[in-house]
């Protein structure tokens, strides 16, 4: 059986070009006792791993030069070598970029339901839905009637941020790029206000949007589109850090610094991993999939065609060239 | 009776200059029904009053252009027209830059015990020990065996940060300016090391003073001396954001964005006043002073006698020609 893979040719400086990437045909590897063979269907690309293609210390381990990139992967079992799993059953869990991975049964999941577009389990009822989650209840903690503010609110994350704070209750304000992305914001998820980061006036309409000041940031850009956001922050603010993409291909990230914003308003600033709220992921999971069963939860989704995309996929991320949840889908395995 | 007064001339550019403030001789105003005339003879100068200073929304209203200045101040009672008071009587309370103020009882307390040094009051028994109490306690949390980093370490506040971090059992590394203020830390208050940020190897020689890393910063500075901590972060670091002088006279204050160092560390960053944690208040009291009899807490104080040495003491605040506590004496009426 044919086998490709993309590792990783150089650490990049900046946005990741062509050169960062390398594509390999390799061999397949048969499984093992107690392991599984799968063939990647749809893979995700997400902004966390730029920071793994760095050479830094951090929460998780570098990619390796000439090496497979890894992430998220919903997969069909193409052989099974192991208890509790059949040819056929579909799995998601984080793996190397290679159309078929020979891994241990433990290394994934499968899948709770194949009803619901399999994808969502690499957005909504995946990583990026865990984190929004997360995030937004255990340190943002949206009250009735407060206002919370998402950057990147197009995004996989942010998309979701704004939905579970709409249920619970709160005026929801997005910030995103570009006008088309704002209008989805409140035509179709729901949200309150929408605002354009890219707009001359931007400074000026987020101020019209949060009237009453801001008690939530959720974060997920940083840079000079967040500085702006600071400038609000009612007393008690809580801003869960989930990401600052605008800073991960640029060595230098200054700006205004934000202690005294933080002294004047007593605010919260909490940077997160997804990890540590683990032990009430399966809670999660289930409310997620019901929120998405009511209705109450709408994904966006940028589905590339063919394993060659993943490097294209992946610089859209910082590019904006994607809408909502961006995945390659490598092979029809599962249509 | 004479009396004097210091009162806002000019909103401040940076640094106060002489032409800020403008010293007046007033009229004494008898107390009428339910009020007292107090003689100030220990005024308090205190960063936070800086802000006070510009014309813009805070937490405390901006002093007014044309009236006195006002603060922390301990006085005698030099006519009492209300219950509960006698003349002679010691209290503390916010009082205007007035050699006698006449106010309502409500405004002051009675000081405690006269037994300890009276300006104690408004420093480790005042508002920066409450400060440093609440902040510390509440935000930090330090655990026994941890490393807490407190900056601007011989001050007011940070003197009692440490101290009260060496009880609860922590590594204790303070930042001050200075070989003298250094050594004080270690030599006097029983801080386990002292970092000098004047000096050129500031970076590497925090790096040395804390290579477990940092699990509580306790914010007293900003700026680039602050930038350097934010290295050190261990996963979930707590950082109480009590103040950021280094910003407070100038327009700009831009460095490095915290926010990607915040989710590598998952780090809590929190803006807090004292006045959050009021309803400690008293225990807060009865514990610094048990300290402070048990010997467990040190307080250095910094002196300036007669009313026109105000503007320069708080001066000093900013140039750190100070030495721990920062404290105007104004009058001999309780020596």
């Amino acid at each position: 059986m044919n086998n490709e893979q993309i590792v990783l040719a150089k650490r990049p400086d900046g946005v990741p070009g062509d050169e960062v990437f390398r594509y390999e045909e390799v061999e397949t590897v048969p499984p093992g006792d107690g392991e599984l063979l799968i063939e990647s269907v749809y893979i995700s690309v997400d902004p966390y791993m730029r920071g793994r293609m760095n050479d830094a210390k951090s929460y998780a381990e570098p990619f390796r030069i000439d090496e497979p990139l890894a992430g998220h992967v919903v997969g069909k079992v193409a052989e099974s070598n192991a208890d509790g799993f059949e040819d056929g059953d579909v799995v998601t869990g984080a793996l190397p970029w290679k159309r078929f991975n020979t891994v241990p049964s433990s290394t994934v999941d499968k899948v709770p339901s194949t009803e619901v577009p399999l994808y969502l389990y690499l957005s909504t009822l995946g990583m990026p839905g865990h984190t929004a989650y997360g995030g937004l209840l255990n340190i943002g903690k949206p009250q009735e009637g407060e206002t919370v503010v998402v950057s990147a609110a197009s995004g996989a994350v942010g998309s979701v941020v704004g939905q579970i704070a709409k249920i619970k209750g709160a005026r929801v304000v997005g910030i995103a790029g570009g006008p088309e992305k704002v209008k989805h914001l409140t035509d179709n998820l729901g949200f309150d206000e929408g605002v354009d980061y890219k707009a001359e006036d931007y400074a000026e309409r987020l101020a019209e949007a949060v009237p009453d000041g801001i008690d939530v940031y959720f974060e997920n850009v940083g840079g000079s589109v967040s500085d702006e956001v600071f400038n609000h922050l009612n007393r008690f603010a809580r801003i869960p850090v989930c990401g600052a993409i605008s800073a991960y291909n640029s060595k230098e990230d200054n700006g205004p610094r934000v202690q005294t914003k933080l002294i004047k308003s007593q605010a919260l600033m909490q940077g997160f991993l997804v990890g540590q709220f683990k032990d009430d992921a399966k809670e999660a999971s289930e409310q997620l999939a019901k929120w998405i069963e009511e209705g109450k939860i709408k994904s966006e989704v940028s589905i590339e065609e063919g394993f060659d995309k993943l490097p294209k996929a992946f610089r859209n991320l910082f590019t904006g060239d994607n809408f909502g949840k961006q995945i390659v889908k490598v092979s029809d395995a599962l249509d």
